[in-house]
């Protein structure tokens, strides 16, 4: 009869520790939006089909999770729709799936709370999704984002203040070795313009994301098949070999207006982020595209030096997120956290502060029936004064009473027996340290709330 | 092409107002039971059918969010299954579901991780969770839930706990006025036995929930309907109308050697809540039944006086919940808050504190280009002193911009034109009194950080 019980495929349970370390990422994230002037918002995990499809690209509605309709779910659909296959049935069975991102939520929400919200409109959202991806080591069908958006602003402090959040957050965690590359879509689009290739941007970003995987020569090869003169593929050669300064790339684009306002708005955003941190992570790489389609400005991604991981964080500006919902010309700018690898890049490089589990303080210990009856009232006393105290429920011999403090990182004992409750000085043991000293209540609680 | 979007139907999004006010309730629901000695874990949204089905009876089995396989879904469904109807095509179409409360995953966890865990264990978990029920006022398809649980001890102080963590979290929520109604299933059980009617238990628990609903007359109908004798229905008549003392139920159970044994668990329960509550909202009512089958001890739940809603928390001792997974006789007993329910409540009885949205606490506005750019290191300054602060990212009127302040609730604006920069005295104006001073930005960080 018995099941043996098992995770669904790419999906975790967070124990205790896990969480407390997780926790510490949120709390500095968290902290930073706030700081920062982002309020949150949280929307459903499940959305209709309607919104979410055709967001993501074919691949992206593949990997939505749909959810089946409830009750009779096949009664609209007929044996025509079966013998046709999974595309004539889908939309039959099901309307609901759960949500990709946090991004086209957050779309639908500024959409259908336009008349509501004031702009510009600083939101964050801590909130997991989920991709019907094939699970494999770092990648999950459910895991967090936390992102920040600002819309209805073409202000660039907002893209200054994505270098400065991130900066202080990784600052917080203790994660030092780092780069924020920055990039702008409009330096792309000049970069083709002078290449002679307009209007192949999009051929041109595909191409050159990959230079990290498969080198400077098969992005050319990759741009002779799609069209690209030799002279364009020697010149982006030239491009993706050298070390550009902004001043390179300044005169490569001096004759694309478009280049050059791309490069205009990188400067004014280093300008505002100086003011702030006297050096900065920020790298300006133009090889950074970014996949998704709908950037316009600037563009931003993290990745730490010397761990092998994907970027941690990402962001940019977009021009029209809400066109597609009813709702054009709305300018935003946003960027997320990756919290899973953010994780995995500080247990990997030993981050995690020891006391991050925000464990029991004192476990109180009673030696007798009497003195059990006694220590309720002990217990009442110290969570009155928010010492997170427990008393250890049942008899049991002391080895295993400790054994189990230890096992939960609480740091001190609490001893009573029969001296202890018939003279009031109650037995205090320091777990780490092995000292034991003989206090009244109030003393014990006084000690506790010094140490915490 | 553009779509009006829409919330699926029974969801909601949450705006920033609403996110101060539930984080208001997380909070002090998190404190309490961290007080108290509990730990956080958090479980996955989807899980596998095999671990969900069967444990909510037919109805909750209903009312599953099931999830389409990924890929080509329909490939195990012959056109025989199709024409056989859902039942036949459920099972090849669909593998996993989404969590209906955290009580199976939390035993699933347990059962998974019973080897790394030290018992007692001690959890909580604060998620939402979905079902496919019909949505009506106060009733969602997604929402959160808020649950402590030990496992691995029989004593009676965990549900001495129980009690003075609810009591602990109303207070702190300013909920005063409502009732903690407390029972045992060994009373039901052994009601039933002196009715003469034992092993009716279920009969006699789900006709006497009824009772507030349709009255004690037509409990009676039900129970002879389902065989019990009309002295069983008189005597339930009797139990049903008076407000019974202890000291009554005792004399009517004196001969059930398991009711007595229930009334003994009520009564040391009530002895430990003293300790810690002089007064209790603790209230024995034996016709408390709660719908779960798995409770085997003492049943908790509370209303609200005064205000129509159904129960807010409520929870119970069960002695085998992982039993069904392969992990037999382990005693646990948890509870849970409805956080959406005690929003409500709280709504209508006006308990948010007005300072709940945790806003900006300052605007920066310039007045002119040069005053802008002295601006960002000022904005640097301010929250690098956790001073949560923005600028306003446009040239805009005055008035727009105190409006922007105003809707977000931030209280205080700090104005730099050319007098403020050359001098460095800076105008904060408080938006509540209308009062403005000149200060330097060392004397504004130290005056707001004294006010919040």
């Amino acid at each position: 009869m018995s099941n043996k019980p098992s995770l669904a495929k790419g999906t975790r349970d967070f124990g205790p520790r896990q969480m407390a370390n997780r926790n510490f990422i949120f709390k500095h994230i968290t902290d930073t939006f706030k700081n920062f002037g982002f309020l949150p918002i949280e929307t459903p995990a499940i959305e209709n089909l309607s919104v979410l499809m055709g967001k993501y690209g074919d691949e992206g509605d593949q990997l939505l999770f749909k959810i089946l309709n409830s009750g009779n779910f096949l009664s609209k659909c007929s044996e025509d729709d079966f013998k046709k296959g999974e595309s004539a049935v889908l939309n039959k069975i099901s309307e609901k799936g759960l949500r990709y991102d946090l991004t086209v939520p957050f779309a639908r929400f500024v959409v259908m709370n336009r008349n509501d919200i004031t702009l510009p409109f600083k939101r964050y959202q801590i909130q997991p999704v989920w991709r019907a991806d094939r699970p494999q080591k770092g990648r999950y069908r459910e895991f967090y984002q936390c992102d920040a958006d600002v819309v209805g602003t073409d202000s660039l402090l907002c893209e200054a203040e994505i270098i400065w959040m991130m900066e202080d957050v990784f600052a917080k965690l203790g994660i030092t070795d780092y780069d924020i590359k920055i990039n702008n879509r409009k330096i792309l689009t000049g970069i083709t313009e002078v290449l002679g290739a307009s209007g192949k941007e999009v051929d041109f970003c595909v191409a050159i994301d990959k230079v990290d995987k498969i080198g400077v020569e098969k992005v050319c090869e990759e741009l002779a098949t799609k069209g690209f003169s030799t002279s364009a593929q020697e010149r982006t050669s030239e491009l993706l070999k050298g070390n550009l300064s902004l001043e390179d790339i300044k005169k490569f684009l001096a004759n694309s207006e478009v280049g050059m306002k791309g490069v205009a708005e990188i400067e004014e955003v280093l300008e505002i982020v100086k003011n702030c941190h006297e050096t900065t992570h920020a790298k300006v790489d133009i090889t950074l595209a970014r996949g998704l389609g709908y950037y316009t400005g600037c563009i931003f991604e993290v990745k730490v030096n010397n761990v092998k991981m994907g970027s941690i964080s990402g962001g940019g500006r977009y021009d029209d997120l809400t066109g597609v919902m009813g709702m054009p010309g709305l300018s935003g700018v946003g960027f997320s956290f990756g919290v899973d690898r953010i994780y995995d890049v500080m247990d990997e490089l030993n981050l995690f502060p020891k006391h991050a589990l925000d464990s029991t303080q004192l476990l109180v210990i009673a030696l007798d029936d009497d003195s059990r009856k006694y220590a309720y009232s002990t217990l009442a006393s110290l969570r009155k004064a928010n010492v997170k105290s427990e008393l250890y429920p049942d008899a049991a011999k002391m080895k295993k009473m400790i054994q189990y403090a230890e096992k939960k990182g609480i740091g001190h004992i609490l001893i009573i027996g029969e001296n202890e409750r018939t003279s009031g000085k109650l037995s205090l043991k320091n777990l780490n340290t092995g000292e034991q000293v003989s206090k009244e209540i109030n003393e014990v609680i006084d000690l506790l709330n010094i140490i915490h």
